[in-house]
């Protein structure tokens, strides 16, 4: 038995207008913190206005996701951007979507980057300091998610972050402690029980790197998603599992 | 002499990435509050920090300009928009340019719609009071601009709002206290004497209407513009006859 | 027997980067021309791409179906443009759908303008003019879909272009000919027969309006959709029923 | 005395809306041909269609300048796409170049890519082949317009595209024939003078590197600018030495 706490955290409120995308409302009955788009890459004002309000009556803790501004590629696209273009484009975001946690009578609780500005900032320290700064400037109470280890998370708590290092159920990692590659043989975990075997170990603190090698790992936040066909499923017996290890699954305090 | 106070507003940051336009950032010198643009008619992250971080540096209050989302037509454009959507659209924005003025070590001070979303906002209370709904879900205490004795004024105080009467010295009116349409002969006034004599009587609380009718009106702010030849000089005319009045110039209190 | 001739038409390429939505590509089967989203309300330029090669290789015809500039509002939002912007906007359009349609080995058949810019159109003979030009300057070859009788089609004709009268299966009229509005009870026919009885009767020359009255309607070409549960069974079916009454389905020529 | 032919170029049309920016229309008396912006870095439909009719009104050729989708940007900022998305984006902004072109009597002449685009493609094969390859599924008579030697021409010439070099008078070169980056010492040639002896050089087949190296290059077209101080008087001068010195400047024919 453990005292262990573990965030589950997910990607939401990824629609655009008419247009509706990611994961089912459902998956917010087993997270933690919600990761809510800012619209740059996904997401609008009234889907960020529903899907906040939803989070906060849920109970769940409500984050910014930003992204980079480019709607076509949904933020997955690489763009070269200074860190200064990275520090304003996050520091709106996070504004924005702050705006409606306040409306709705709750508040900010941690900012995640989304898709291909989180990929850059992960090797990249000054884009990684630069968002970081930007969290920091909006509110030193925020918590800051980045990949377990990463760029990420050493230019968070350089600033006096908390952070969050996150973790993958769904994904097999490298030597170095990044995710494999999506095209790599072995790339992706669907074995339900492989996935919950990892999130195990990686909260003893090492994961079994795809070369077979044991790389330490640090996990504070699990990336669950609701968007594929048994989703809801895993989501609720890693949930189940882990509560009956004696985790305790809750959102980083602000 | 009178303890008459007004406040005098610019547009400002209405600039988009490579592109600049509007009010010269000296107007600043001549104005208590900068209305500044949260990137849907205009503006971009980059522009709002630097004309955020110019105001509070310069002590001239920060608001919020939001605006239809429109960037080609500059919001100019009328939309056929639902009060949910104005809400949301609002909310967003003042969110997002009060992260730059939390960030720069300010605060949100008012809010003033932009162009097409103000004239309609103007005559339309269901929008008025969706707007001013936003502002207060936000922040009860910030002030909303908007156009003397209009919609929005009623749905600012229906709310609890302190509302800020905007008037215009290069604007006539007419008998119902709307502003003149532009096309109209004599909507606009140019002599810059003219101009402000409209002023004085509009903060004695009356201004003569294009057909002669005296109108009440009531003064709180005066829309100022740094982007024509001339205009700084206007700005600064007008400040220190204003001032020699024993007019106190400045923004309306949080 | 009858030797009249019937286009059907359905929207398609509503996409938007990774977002889809919108008809199944499998309505190709049922219909003789595609009008296909440009960029503006909905597509990207992969998804054009696309739809286009498909429409051809089917042997349906390709047609532009340019909207508004509001992507977060698909289109359907009305925007007080001018007749110049109206122009430019459904050139560039038109342009850029053709650019794909050559690219694949065919040509650019008609135009069917999106949304509000349709329904702005319907009633507004200057719009109408200002689409019509700029499709006739595009090429004086192109057909200009329309609302059967309204401003759209009397524009198109007085500049000389192939106009089709454009007739709606699941929608009830008013007494002017125009359609009855969504939110009014029986504003929408859901009942399969009564649809094919309705198209029947406008390909003879009349429709009975929601009063009852009858109205004289021309019928060029008829609106399918692929997008609901049972959507492609009902454009089976009116297909098989018009062919056996001797209707010949096939697309306006250029 | 020499037989030798150039085409003098611009980029133009690069306002947004409401923005105005770039070269000064008068340009269009001292160049050959026009790179107009296709409203994805820069351009919107009525600047496009203002801009191809002056050009065309002045016997400019017209060429679409296509770009990558960021306004904010100004499509200097490389992006990550795939040769699938390159091919559709500079297809669909030809497409609508080319609608404009039609509609004021003329045609497309050539295609030029624009910043981070343009400058992708130089060193990039498979990205200037998916480019080459929308411009020749367009048009196969198109001149396609790249930095003298790159991958750009090698992709068009590779396709039986007509290419065209383009060099630069006010830019220093590298000993691989790429230009120097703007950061570099020398990279800016400001001395008239010395941009008119680079330009003749090259016109006689090679320019001096910045490392004093003779580097062998082929002139096509001159990129010429007219948005600084003195940059229109430069145009005609170098416009009136090239003609005295028997050079005819013209475009490179359709």
């Amino acid at each position: 038995m453990t005292s262990k706490t573990l965030d589950l955290n997910c990607d939401m409120g990824e629609g655009f207008g008419a247009y509706t995308m990611g994961n089912d409302i459902a998956i917010l009955d087993y997270v933690s913190s919600a990761n809510i788009a800012c619209g740059f890459h996904a997401g609008d004002p009234g889907t960020m206005r529903r899907i906040v309000g939803a989070a906060i009556a849920k109970g769940v803790a409500v984050g910014a996701h930003p992204g980079l501004p480019d709607l076509q590629g949904f933020g997955r696209r690489e763009m070269k951007i200074t860190p200064a273009e990275a520090y304003a484009m996050v520091l709106y975001q996070i504004g924005a979507l702050s705006g409606f946690a306040i409306a709705a009578g709750g508040r900010l609780n941690h900012v995640k980057p989304h898709g291909a500005l989180y990929n850059m900032a992960v090797r990249d320290r000054q884009l990684s300091d630069a968002i970081a700064q930007a969290v920091r400037d909006f509110d030193p109470g925020l918590v800051f998610f980045g990949l377990a280890g990463s760029e990420m998370i050493k230019a968070a708590e350089a600033l006096g972050l908390r952070a969050a290092n996150e973790v993958f159920a769904d994904r097999s990692y490298q030597d170095d402690g990044s995710l494999s590659p999506r095209g790599l043989p072995g790339a992706m975990i669907e074995d339900p029980d492989q996935s919950l075997a990892q999130v195990r170990q990686m909260l003893a603190g090492s994961v079994n790197a795809l070369s077979g090698k044991v790389v330490a790992v640090r996990a504070d936040t699990l990336c669950l998603h609701g968007d594929q066909a048994g989703a809801l499923d895993f989501a609720r017996h890693i949930r189940g599992a882990l509560a009956a290890d004696g985790v305790a699954l809750r959102a980083p305090a602000h």
